[in-house]
């Protein structure tokens, strides 16, 4: 049997778009990885009938109810008294939350105010799922078969419950089925042109194992998911999926291109450096995103105006002031001079008109150049980014690492 | 009359959490702006009677359902055909967009599929809202004076949608009530600090004045929403809001810190350059997403290792081999070598410990040096960043161009 679940998300602050919720995409990713569900996400404002309106619509169709927020000290939090009504309980005070809470002020030299001791009170029919982190105890309700689970919105707090206690919890109550999932990451084509490759596959898929696009700029994840299914069938269904698409995947786990580069080059002990224009030193900030970094990227040098190029990079004034900068020339030029100044192994330029509102030609709107060098060879190919000036930009980056990524696989 | 939207979004991705729902907390964000009430944000996945259910549900109590999500070219999104047999509709072929469909791909030379030609299929009951971004048009429903509204779930695509048709259509269709926002931009303090300051100015609001609090990493937005109110009486809350936190404010309007800094350096003829080490190039890739930033942003050299230090910035060996690189002195001579370098006004270093997970010493984990100069003066100055990797590395950004605002405005 299915179980489902529903997250009731309590805060104005959701709806009016102060706060982007990402608790309901953490807890979803671990009832997943228990084969259970999320059959529904909802988000209510702090209003009484709003909420009670939320839990009779969820528990119609949902095993487990998970509720975050709405449980901190203020006086807008109304979800405790209103769960202890819901159930038909009474607050009373929990002596274990009290001298908790008290604790908790005190470590923290804070004053204990009426409101915070007031957090000791807890509905007598519920379960009270301890708190380490926090003042706000999470709760946990049974009624007609449904289990629902109150739990503070502040995220690390709401983690802390859910791991230690609530999840384990869930686990003893619930028959929860085997979940399996594989992941291929792809670069350089769209979802489309993948379903092309994979529609037959999809098809033929058993009704226990589900194929999941996930795309993004530059490329698609395509995650399988499957229930009850021995890890031998999942390989094999795995493998059938990736040998038709083997030659857009740049990793058959969970990844992400500047990861596996820097898996790369530190598997074969090469340092890289780069010489940006267009974007502006995003692509240097996204390698040196990764714990590590400095054993493998030397650097980078940001060239965004005409005598930055000339002067820092050390291009020809000739070269950069009476031609185009976006041209191969200029982008071999930068390449070569980024390998030249960090002495590293691999070089990487890249020169573009990434603004579509940039008043030049229609046709170079969007065009790159990008140069990968060593003290070989160098590779240099233009691309077209179609979108506006941040899109564009975080699509020459997804472009250029790609580029790196099968420079490195090729010539090393 | 209050008017009530509902928010859907669409796709198995948001319920197993394996996208975080952005989308959601933007439009809430513009419907707000608009004096639209948010009632509920439901999420379901790619099943059909979750779907219509859905629907059924919220057409209940909500005057504008925006849906998104569930429209591209793969198998399973099965928005479109759903929503046109909820419709009582028939799918059928749009030229223009068809037209809009080819030309998108032909621009981006990738081949026209014929599940991208099947974009151009309509429901016969809507109206097109024309998606310049992307292949999957949105579709605008009326039913029993409920408006519906779904759009892609591609964030770029849904916002340029949203902002210049749907948001435009529901102002003409709607009476929505005067609202006047009036935002202050804060940086350097956090929002339990604020909220000291803002207390009691927060109680003594009349009802039909709001006081939000948008925390991000390095200060707080703050919101004054008035709701048919005068310009005046909500000029005259919002200086006395701005009265008691003045020294923290670097906006009276709605703006970020690089914008902020790329009108100082414009207006004042002033050009900078960079020196980065721990942000990776992060910091001269926030100024260059300003448009035109190529008038005052020079660039940056990003050295990210000692020996980039020695051999690009032309730091002395001595100094970066035989002390500590994260210091005052270092920093002082990277900006030092940018300036010259570069050859502009101005010029900023950084250099830190923002991985907390290194292996040093616990009161060297996220400590900072920033260094801002030019040829008159030079100003340096350490912090420390609290949290990990990443958080710390966006705040060291904030840190840095706060700086730099109060740099210029001091000194220029």
């Amino acid at each position: 049997m299915q179980i489902n679940a529903s997250i009731i998300t309590i805060g104005d602050e959701l709806l009016i778009g102060q706060t982007i919720d990402t608790n309901s995409a953490w807890i979803g990713q671990q009832l997943n990885a228990i084969g259970i569900w999320v059959k529904r996400r909802v988000a209510v404002g702090d209003v009484k009938q709003d909420i009670v309106q939320a839990l009779q619509q969820e528990e119609k169709s949902s095993n487990i109810i998970i509720i975050t927020g709405g449980l901190g000290p203020t006086a807008d939090d109304i979800t405790k008294p209103l769960l202890c009504e819901y159930f038909g309980g009474q607050l009373v005070q929990n002596d274990a939350v009290k001298k908790h809470v008290i604790a908790f002020f005190e470590k923290r030299k804070r004053p204990i105010l009426d409101v915070n001791v007031a957090q000791a009170m807890v509905p007598n029919v519920c379960e009270v799922l301890w708190n380490e982190m926090g003042s706000a105890p999470g709760m946990w309700f049974t009624k007609n078969n449904v289990v629902y689970i109150s739990l503070p919105g502040v995220p690390f707090e709401m983690k802390k419950i859910m791991t230690d206690i609530a999840l384990p919890k869930i686990l003893t109550q619930f028959k929860t089925p085997t979940v399996i999932h594989k992941t291929a990451c792809t670069a350089g084509k769209g979802e489309s042109f993948i379903a092309v490759y994979l529609k037959q596959f999809e098809q033929d898929l058993p009704n226990y194992i589900k194929l999941a696009y996930l795309p993004q700029l530059g490329g698609v994840k395509l995650r399988l998911t499957g229930i009850n299914v021995s890890e031998q069938i999942m390989q094999s269904y795995f493998e059938q999926m990736c040998a038709s698409i083997k030659h857009l995947i740049f990793s058959y786990k969970d990844s992400t291109l500047e990861k596996i580069i820097a898996e790369q080059l530190i598997n074969k002990n090469l340092t890289i450096s780069f010489a940006e224009s267009c974007t502006g030193g995003a692509i240097c900030a996204k390698m040196t995103t990764i714990p590590g970094a400095s054993t493998f990227c030397k650097g980078s040098i940001v060239s965004y105006t005409d005598d930055a190029k000339i002067n820092v990079l050390g291009l020809s004034s000739v070269a950069v002031l009476q031609q185009d900068v976006v041209t191969e020339t200029i982008a071999t030029q930068m390449a070569n001079s980024a390998l030249l100044k960090f002495t590293s192994d691999i070089a990487v330029s890249i020169t573009g008109y990434l603004d579509s509102a940039t008043q030049i030609e229609e046709t170079k709107k969007g065009l790159i150049w990008i140069c990968i060098t060593n003290k070989k060879l160098s590779k240099t190919f233009s691309a077209n980014m179609p979108y506006e000036r941040l899109q564009n930009t975080e699509l020459a980056i997804a472009t250029v690492l790609n580029n790196i990524r099968i420079f490195i696989a090729d010539n090393y």
